[in-house]
C-alpha cells in the first residue's frame, strides 16, 4: 500500500511469537504504516519464539512481560512510554491458550485449576491490561485498543472447548471496559473475530486442518489470512474509525453470516 | 392455573433464598405443576433465609451444597436421586454474586482475587452441576437444565460491574455443554434472561431503585415479575418446549428488543 | 400430555394445508389442550388442500382470508369473534410463499413484481393482520400473536432465495408491533424460527433434503419436527409465558447456536 | 489526515443532498484519499439539492437515476464506467424516504400502497442496483459496496415506524447478495448502521432534536458525526477491510453496546 496511516502513533503489541503470528504481522504493517510500536511477549514464550529477529528487523525493543502479572504489566507501560516517548495510541492484545485443550481434557471432564489458568492468560490478562494502562494514564485521547477473538464466543465448536468461554469473556471484558475508557480519554476498545488461522498456536487444535477446510468453503471469500487481518488492524487502529467501539468485529470472509454454504454440501 | 404439566418429574431447585427469590417461585410453581424437587442452597446462605419453610410448606427435603465444591455438587445429585426416586428432569440454577461490587469497588480497579471468586460462584458452579450431573448419569432422556442469566452479558450496564463477565460466561456454558448434554441424553440447556427483580440479591445493586424503573419504562410490558419467571421457568421444564436448547431467551417485558420507549424521554 | 393449558382461549390458525403443515399439528394441539378455534387460509389454497377434513374433526369452522386483502382480514376477525363469542387469545400466522423461488429465478435475477408479492403474501400480510385486529379491538388482554420463521432473517442460506428477506421482514413487524401491542393490551408479539420442515411448503425448496440432511446433523437435538414445534406454539399461547414478547425464539434442536459439528466433518 | 488510500479507485456515491447529507462528506472524503467519483441522486432531490456545487468542487460528474428504475441504473452503470474509465472499485448507497412517515401516518394505521414506496425506494433500490451492477459486470475485483442503514433494523423506536422494516431489509439484501458478490468477483457487501445524523432527512423524523440528544448520552463517545461516518466508509472502501463482508458495522460511539446509561439517569 505505501500510505502511512498510522505515522506518528504509538502502540504495544502482544503475542508475536513466530512469523506466523496475526500479531507479527500487525507489528510489520503497523510499522510499515509509520507507527512506533513495543513489542512484548510471555518470557516463557520469547524462549521458543524468533520475536528477536523482528526487533531487530522493524526497530522496536521488546519487553517481555507475563500478561496475566500486574507487576509485568506496570513495567510493560511505563517503559513503553519512555522508549516511545509518550503514552500510547494503540495496544494490540492477542494471548490464548487453553490448558485443558493442550492436555486433551474433554469439555465434560474439564480440569478447574487449569480452566481458571486458561481464563486468566487468555482473557482476564486483557482487564488487567486495561486497568493498569488507565491507573497509569498511559493511554492519548482517542486511542484504539483492539484484542483478538473467534466466533466460538456466539456458537459452539465442540473442539474448542473452553476457550468458547474465554473467548465469551473477554469480548465482554471490550464492551465492559469501553465504557469507561470512552468517558476517560475516548479511547475504543474492540475485538476482531478472526478466522481460523494457520499459526503455530492455532493449529494445535485438535482436527484443526480439516476445520480450517470447512470455514474456508463456509466462507463465501474464503478465510481471511493473517496478513488481511493485519489490515484490518491498521484500519481499526487508524483515525478513519474513531467512533467505532464496544464492538465485535468479524474478519472471517462471511462465515459468520453463512447459515449453509452449497459448497459444503457437494 | 391448576393444571400440572410436570407430573411425575423430578428436579433440583437452586437460590431459593427468601420468600423475594425467584427460585422460591419457581420451587412453588414447579410443586403446584405436580413436580417433586429437591431444594438447594449455599450452607452460609441458608443461615440467613428462609428455606426451612419453604421445604415445609412443599414437602420437598433441603440439601445443603456450596456450589463450587464438586464433593458437594456429587452428595446433593445422589441424595437427590435417592430422595425422589430416579434421574432428575430438571434442574434450576439461580446463583450469582459478585464480591468487587459488594465491597464497592469500581470496575477499573477490580481485585482478581476476587474475580476470581465471583466468577466461581456465579457462572463456573454452572458447569461443575453439569459436569457432576454427566459423570453421575444424573438426568433423564430429554431433562431440561436452566440457569437464570441477565441482559447484561450482552450490553453494558456499568453499575453491574463484573456480573456481565459472570453471566456472559454463564451463558457460554450453557451453549457449550448444552452440545455434550443433547448428544448424550437428549437433555436441554438454556438460560433466562430476566428483568431486574426486586430480590434480597437483586436490589444490593447500586442504584438499583432508579434502575428498576428505568427498565420498567422501558419495557412494553413492564418488567417481568419472579412470578412470571417462574411460570416461564415452568414451560422450558415441561415437553412443550423439547427442541429448544443452547438458547438466551429474553423474559423481560420487550427491554431486549426496544432501541429507545417515548416513555422514557416523556 | 392430556393438560389443558388453553382452557377457555380462542384463537385463529392461518396456514393449515394438509396434515404435513406445521399449522395442522398446532390446530389440534391446541383444541387438545381446550383451545376453540377458527381456521382459515386463502382461497385458492383450500381447493387443493384438505382443510375441511381437519374442521371437522375439530370441530372448527373454516373462513377462507386471502391474507393479502384488508377486507378478507376484516372478515374473518369479524366473523371468529361471532363463532366463538369473543375476542381472540391467540393467533398463528403461517404464511409464506415465494414467486421467484417457484419460477426458478436466481437470486441475481430476480423479478421485482414478483418480489413485490412474495412480501405481500408472506410478511406484509401479518402487518396487515395485526393493523386489522388492532383497529377491531379483537383481541384479549395478555393475547398472543406468534408467527413462524427461518433463520434465512439473519443467516444466508442462498437457495432460499428472497425468502431470507422476507422473514426479516416478517420479524421486524412482530418487533415493531409487538410495542405497540402491549402498549394497547398486553398483547405479545413474537416469531418462532423453526428448523427445516418436511411440509409439501418447506419441500419445495431446491435441494432440500440434502439441506434437511444437513441441519438435522448440525442440530444437537436433531431438526425440530412439526409437532414439536405445535407444543412449543402451545406453549407460547399460554398463560405461562406471558412476558415475553418481540422476540424471535428459534425453535431448531441447537442449530443456531452451533458453529461447526464434528458429525458434519465425519 | 492527507493520505491516499484509495488512490486509482473508482466509484459511485448515492445521496448527497447537501453538504449536511453524509454521502456529501463521503464523497468529499474519497475524493480527498484520491478516488475518482460519481455523484447521483434522484431526478426529484436534484432540484431541491445542491449537489451541482459538490460536483463542481469534487471534478464529479453528475448523473440523475431513479434507483428505483432498473433503466436508470443501468445507464448510470454505464456511463459511470465511460466516464471513470473502468470498472468500479465502491459503490455507497444512502437513500432512505418513508412515505407513512412523511404524512404523518400511524404505525398502526399505515398506507399499504406508500409502506411499497418506501420499500421500493429505501431497499429494494439497493438489491435493483446490485443486480444491475452484476448482469452489466460492472464492479472490480475486491471491490466493496456500502449501504447505510440504522439500528431500528434489531430494536424498536417507535417513531422509526415503517423504515425499520426498510432497514431490516436493506441488511438482508446486503447479506443475501454479499454471497454472490463474494462467489462473483470477490466483491464485498456490508451495511454500516451510523448513529443517528442531522440531516435534512434525519431530521425530518418526528422529535428528532430530542431523540439526538438521547443517542448522544447513551452513547459513551457520544453520536458519531456525518464527517467521521465519511472516515469510516473510507476505510471499508479501502483494502484494508478486504475481507469484511455481508456484516452490519455499527459506527455510533457505542450506543449499540449499552444497556443503560448511568448518563440517562441523572
Amino acid at each position: 500500500m505505501g500510505k502511512q496511516i498510522l505515522e506518528g502513533k504509538r502502540g504495544i503489541i502482544f503475542g508475536a511469537l513466530d512469523s506466523k503470528s496475526i500479531a507479527w504481522k500487525v507489528a510489520e504493517r503497523c510499522v510499515d504504516e509509520g507507527a512506533q510500536i513495543v513489542l512484548t511477549n510471555a518470557p516463557v514464550a520469547m524462549r521458543f519464539g524468533e520475536i528477536n529477529e523482528l526487533g531487530a528487523k522493524l526497530n522496536a525493543q521488546i519487553i517481555p512481560a507475563d500478561a496475566t502479572s500486574l507487576e509485568d504489566l506496570e513495567n510493560l507501560l511505563t517503559k513503553s512510554q519512555e522508549i516511545l516517548g509518550g503514552k500510547m495510541d494503540f495496544i494490540l492484545h492477542s494471548i490464548g491458550m487453553s490448558v485443558n485443550v493442550r492436555k486433551n481434557k474433554a469439555y465434560t471432564d474439564l480440569n478447574y485449576d487449569w480452566m481458571k489458568t486458561t481464563f486468566d492468560v487468555s482473557a482476564i490478562s486483557f482487564h488487567k491490561l486495561m486497568q493498569v494502562a488507565m491507573k497509569l494514564d498511559a493511554m492519548n485521547d482517542w486511542g484504539s485498543i483492539l484484542a483478538l477473538t473467534y466466533i466460538a464466543a456466539q456458537r459452539t465448536f465442540p473442539d474448542y472447548s473452553e476457550m468458547a468461554e474465554s473467548k465469551a469473556l473477554l469480548e465482554s471484558f471490550a464492551r465492559s471496559f469501553g465504557y469507561h475508557w470512552a468517558k476517560k480519554a475516548h479511547v475504543r476498545v474492540n475485538t476482531i473475530s478472526q478466522s481460523p488461522t494457520i499459526t503455530t498456536a492455532g493449529s494445535g487444535v485438535k482436527g484443526f486442518t480439516d476445520f480450517f477446510g470447512y470455514a474456508d468453503k463456509m466462507s463465501p471469500l474464503g478465510n481471511a489470512s493473517a496478513e488481511a487481518c493485519a489490515n484490518y488492524c491498521v484500519a481499526m487502529f487508524s483515525d478513519l474509525t474513531r467512533m467505532v467501539t464496544m464492538q465485535n468485529l468479524f474478519h472471517d470472509g462471511g462465515f459468520s453470516s453463512m447459515g449453509m454454504a452449497p459448497e459444503i454440501l457437494e
